[in-house]
């Protein structure tokens, strides 16, 4: 249904409609001048051919620094999109089984759907703060179960899960000897600390990318940090697919990586002050929500909306939201990305508040 | 073995040693500049975002007006080497059977491997000018055979199929209705007229890239034409992995469609030049070869060679060759890329020359 959206949103631009597109997490800031310009660069310097497939030798040492692993350890991917469904691909088989803590980012279902391999949702709720249950994900893991898929910070909770229950979720993966996908692509611009999993063990993957961090996102790069064998398998993955991530794109990342100190600082400040504008708008509705402790999503819950007729509704009122079903059993809900500019921010927040009367 | 070469090449380079690069079909000449510019201009204008699955409008519609398709029918894929995956994935299921003639391109073979399907190989041979016999294909299909992977021109022979040929290929898929997986990416710059399976039928699958024809190998973008029923199936897997091409690469392409054809006679012509001169080299040499028909390669043999020993020889002599057991059963033979330049073909065939010796 997301996905309906965003391509039905697309559509309707290229009609020439106007709409508040508060259904995709796609930073309104350009992609900063100093990447750009290291891009064309590169470009202009012919690094426009083909390259390897674990990725180049220079972002991936600054990675592996960055995150005290091994280059060995980092693989270039196309987007942390890329990495789920590779990771996914190559670690599951049918019969096996994911744990999905929801709600969850719509794609970690559809890849596991595809691959025909079964999921386990463990369910976290607006009302105890969107907390997962250590000894609840404990008690779903079988036999069978390959995967426990973790995004901390959450979309579309923007909950950042506290330390201590990553510690536990992370134990408790290790006494089950079940790998834990750790998406953390909010972290590096999350408002409170989020633990990695890779704060407490080695064995499990984590996902990032340069979309969210460096309003990079339609240049589609980012990385996984696992093991050299699964690291090995992506790479062979790879070969037969996308062959590698452009070369000038990856330069561009290495310049955002080089700017990063101040890019973050903007963008969490942007989006901080951005979180408190809207959460003081909708605390004048009947919504019920959780104060976001990461960019760029609220999931406010509305009792008795069915969120996707909702969400084509105020379509046609020239805003754009993603229902509360993208994410799980949560049709009471709806994600806002805030994502769009503070004016379209007030102006499309109005519309809903209106709109729900 | 031919990804395992290039990764050595890769790190042999970043060790600072000089490799004349045969193994690889990467165009020695530079990305037009206008195209380089093209990207630029539209990462400027912050086409730097999230956008559709399919790929951009204005790309679909230029592509298929040159096709003389609908622009439904068409999706932009990162290469053609993700199209050939894509399609490979949502359309062969395990148990099920994919007809690849040979040599064949590397990918195709990995690809069904990795995806649990049975190939089948139609052996064409140098001594018969590497003509597919329809009567031999014929005889190949069964009731499991669900694709037929044909790359006409071929890589690694640079052999055309005559038009009879490929609308006796085309009839032979259409009586058993097994569809025609046809790779086209060298046609455009092919040094005789080579028909695609979509001059003879509609059922069929054509991939194509803008690497070679427009020197953007590590750009990665190409595209699928099939019926709207696969592309929707694309757009969807699209959607869980890559997102969307770079909008500013498709740019870059859109640009390249417009100067089309001046580059391809450029290009063309550079390659005939080339060809020429390395097929006088070698015509001094014990080696059997056909004369290449498209850019870029030969796929020489040479009787009793292990190609594959021979060409870890010869890259401690500073040239990389592609062994022929990477397309097949083809011991005796290896590929050599001409997209080097001159200089480089003539020091780097003699150093392959006094080798054999």
């Amino acid at each position: 249904m997301l996905y309906e959206i965003s391509e039905k949103v697309i559509r309707l631009e290229n009609e020439g409609k106007k709409i508040i597109k508060f259904n995709l997490g796609d930073p309104d800031q350009p992609t900063p001048n100093e990447i750009v310009e290291a891009a064309y660069e590169a470009m202009k310097k012919g690094k426009t051919k083909y390259s390897s497939s674990v990725g180049e030798k220079t972002l991936r040492e600054a990675l592996a620094d960055i995150h005290g692993v091994s280059a060995d350890n980092v693989v270039i991917t196309a987007g942390s999109k890329w990495a789920v469904f590779a990771i996914m691909y190559l670690l599951l088989k049918r019969g096996e089984n994911v744990i999905i803590p929801t709600p969850h980012w719509t794609a970690y279902e559809l890849t596991a759907k595809t691959l025909g391999v079964e999921t386990k949702f463990l369910r976290t709720e607006l009302e105890s703060n969107w907390s997962i249950d250590p000894e609840k994900l404990d008690a779903l893991i079988d036999d069978k179960t390959r995967l426990i898929v973790l995004n901390n910070p959450n979309n579309p909770t923007s909950k950042v899960q506290d330390d201590k229950t990553v510690k536990k979720i992370v134990r408790i993966a290790d006494d089950h000897e079940v790998t834990i996908l750790s998406d953390e692509v909010y972290s590096d611009i999350s408002f409170v600390k989020a633990k990695s999993v890779l704060d407490f063990s080695e064995n499990h993957i984590v996902v990032k990318s340069f979309s969210k961090t460096f309003a990079m996102t339609g240049w589609r790069v980012g990385y996984a940090i696992a093991d050299k064998e699964l690291i090995n398998k992506i790479v062979k993955l790879n070969q037969i697919t996308l062959t590698n991530i452009p070369v000038f794109i990856q330069e561009a990342a290495l310049k955002a990586l080089e700017l990063r100190h101040e890019i973050i600082r903007m963008i969490r400040e942007k989006y901080r002050k951005r979180a408190d504008l809207a959460c003081s708008i909708l605390s004048k509705t009947d919504l019920k929500f959780s104060k976001p402790e990461a960019p760029f999503y609220l999931f406010p819950k509305c009792e008795g909306l069915d969120s996707e007729r909702f969400a084509f509704e105020l379509l046609d009122r020239g805003v754009a939201i993603a229902p509360g079903t993208s994410f799980g059993d949560y049709r009471e809900h709806f994600r806002i990305a805030l994502t769009v500019s503070d004016d379209e921010v007030e102006f499309g927040l109005k519309i809903i508040s209106e709109a729900l009367k």
